[in-house]
């Protein structure tokens, strides 16, 4: 984790007396500098004749670092620390989204509609036509978030109460970036027909199903069955969220070294659920030559190891992931940090594009083959081109939602991707710019119409 | 359902044009009043030189007495109708509740605190100790409103849609009366094991589950086996929100009539949910004498068609209704409209205690028994004496939740019963007010410190 520089996820405040003397908070800021920490705001307390008290903040890289700062104001003289909170952990205290009322519930009258008798005859007419919940409740514009928490972010299995902080963040995502009301549904099972059945026994209330940090292959069943056996959008993000944002971003690239994406070979590292789901998407793009590789090497026709889902990929080709890139035209990796060396990428073809995607620490860290690249991305925000699902889940869910979809389809994905792409136009296109921001207020609503659109195409949207 | 009154439940906005002749909105009001209607809000909407628009809000009796409405106004000469809503239906209209984030979300800083990488610190934080997830996410104050559609409100199996504007309505209360986060949940399965399965499956992200409108008998089932598979508090509002309420309203009552608990006979008609659990917890308060009904009579052991439920309350005595009325001091009914007559309250012992609770219709209309009652309740609120459930629900939750309960026993029932019939001075108490209303913003502050208290007694609390 050395390699990281001071970001806002180990952010400290820290509260602090000072006596009035000049210089003293100059010593605190330059011991801060010192330990290497990232000064952020600083703000004035209380101020008296003889003191002064301040609240800094601190970006740091990692805990150990900020102990380390907090050690080195602590050795100034006269400096008191009457507090070190942890913004993060403050942050996330008591947790991080709410559910309120749309409208008033302050008198007898309001009772009276919003709840019995009145709330009666809006049942009854759902009874008399149960199309009527998508009009009347809150099933049009609400999603689950569902998770087992068996692969959460890249930490693992560590169940699901450990998994929610992430999908009420992913709630947070959904109403910031396409006012959607998203909840966290965390399962206490990681049985592949449980938590099917389960899903499926909770679906009345949602008009979508977005599956988070389940682990490969079990989430391509479980998506693949619930597609199947619901009437509304089931949307695996981190196969497919992954995958159209890698598209997009790809064909942006390719237009930099003007190369044809049926023409080019790509190298995708890590074969679970991003890996493969990426690996489908750009088939359907009109990719032709992809390699993927695991932890053992290529996915090969002459391996025994592989599940269904890999064995789809398999190729003629063996060998080594260094093997692989050997004169390919692109590497996609989602997989593990550190695993490609400058000499890999110096091996591949003229113009390489390399998109590092393991989060936090990417397969390469750009500083190493920023020469020998001809673009580059990461999943990190600290860097050039961020590959960030937020970018594509937002607008999937507002567009299948908006025109009421009862799927979504492998067009939905390429149209988005194509939106998304769309938005960095030919003259702002540059190698350190092939992707939107996340910021960037046009990206849902571009998704979502392009996919309203093309699930009108496909006969999938009901309204 | 005649002699139901004009209420916000058949609410209608009128949008009509009128000419600017003198006389003209007094025919209008007339023909509403003639029509019966109740007249609201009038407000003024465009008003040009020859005519004006204004909207006007009425409340009927059912939908068939708003039609008359819309009928007289319409036969007004000169006056245009221009639209007719349905003021409760445009209400539920995409919904009743919404999702929203805590905090922020507008920089990259606050994304790498509130989600990725910041996030992953809060998670390991949990996986380390389970415990933190009451500290660090949502389930502190968040219930599940469960329910699987098979008994809504009065009007039955609805079906899990059906039932979601209720469950909304529900979740609405909890966030007025108690700040609680609560989200509904409802069930495609009316299976009682997968009822159970699916409840402990999601049970992850909530502090405490309120079991709704699920069917008698299955509901006592889920309820016993969910409070001992589960380590959060399980409480099924028709049950004990009925009951606590009921025996609150009670305690005052028998102030009145200065008759002791120990000493009354009180009949309780109804044998389902609500009734079960009146009988149990007026048992519990030290009630000696109780008879319950159902719709074959009195719950007697002669009888071979009693369920476990029915049969724990089994008394020696036999015969109807009418039978158990005669002598009685109290008739508690949670049953259906009409089904006493005055003939029955006026074969009570002296003083006799009348909760007719049926909603909407009464088991007796007040008015006919008005002079032969000590004390009279209801259901409903434009009766004196409305037992209404939200008097418990959301304090009883308040408090569990504020001290961590892991389950709820009787005894915070009792208390909760006492604090509810406590809020109504002896100078206060008469028999048109023996029970505080549903607005008084004490009541669920003084519900939740009662619980809490009663909880740390019994030793369920963790905090």
């Amino acid at each position: 984790m050395t390699n990281l520089n001071p970001n806002a996820s180990y952010s400290l405040a820290l509260t602090i007396e000072l006596p009035n003397i000049a210089g003293t908070l100059a010593n605190v800021t330059q011991a801060i500098a010192g330990a290497k920490g990232s000064l952020g705001q600083i703000s004035l307390i209380e101020h008296t004749r003889k003191i002064t008290q301040r609240e800094i903040t601190v970006d740091a890289s990692s805990e150990e670092h900020a102990e380390k700062i907090v050690s080195a104001v602590r050795e100034i003289p006269n400096v008191k620390i009457l507090k070190v909170s942890d913004r993060t952990f403050d942050l996330h205290r008591k947790g991080k989204i709410t559910i309120n009322s749309r409208i008033p519930l302050k008198s007898q009258a309001e009772l009276a509609m919003a709840y019995t008798p009145g709330v009666g005859r809006i049942c009854k007419a759902i009874h008399r036509d149960r199309q009527e919940v998508f009009n009347l409740t809150i099933k049009q514009n609400t999603v689950a978030v569902v998770t087992d928490g068996s692969a959460v972010l890249g930490l693992g299995n560590l169940g699901p109460e450990a998994a929610l902080p992430v999908m009420e963040g992913k709630a947070m995502l959904f109403k910031e970036f396409a006012d959607i009301d998203a909840f966290p549904i965390c399962l206490a099972t990681q049985d592949t027909e449980e938590i099917i059945q389960t899903v499926k026994r909770i679906a009345p209330v949602f008009g979508g199903v977005n599956l988070e940090d389940i682990s490969a292959p079990r989430c391509f069943e479980i998506e693949k069955r619930l597609r199947q056996e619901l009437d509304i959008p089931v949307f695996h993000d981190d196969q497919h969220g992954t995958a159209i944002v890698s598209l997009a971003a790809l064909i942006n690239a390719l237009k930099l070294v003007q190369k044809p994406l049926e023409g080019v070979r790509i190298v995708i590292n890590g074969a679970g659920a991003a890996g493969i789901a990426i690996a489908a998407l750009l088939r359907s793009a009109g990719a032709t030559t992809i390699w993927l590789c695991d932890s053992q090497g290529i996915v090969s026709l002459s391996r025994t190891d592989l599940n269904a889902q890999k064995r789809e990929f398999a190729v003629k080709a063996e060998g080594s992931l260094a093997d692989a890139m050997r004169g390919a035209d692109i590497f996609l990796g989602v997989s593990a940090p550190g695993v490609v060396t400058p000499e890999m990428v110096k091996s591949m073809a003229k113009d390489p594009i390399v998109f590092a995607m393991a989060n936090p620490i990417p397969e390469i860290q750009p500083e190493l083959v920023m020469d020998h690249v001809a673009v580059m991305a990461t999943g990190r925000s600290d860097y050039p081109n961020q590959i960030n699902n937020v970018l594509a889940f937002p607008g999937i869910f507002r567009g299948a939602l908006d025109c009421h979809a009862k799927t979504i389809t492998e067009h939905m994905y390429l149209e988005a991707a194509k939106a998304i792409a769309s938005l960095v136009s030919s003259s702002q296109l540059d190698p350190e710019h092939i992707i939107p921001s996340v910021f960037d207020p046009r990206v849902s609503s571009a998704v979502a119409g392009a996919v309203q659109l093309a699930a009108r195409q496909d006969g999938v949207a009901v309204e």
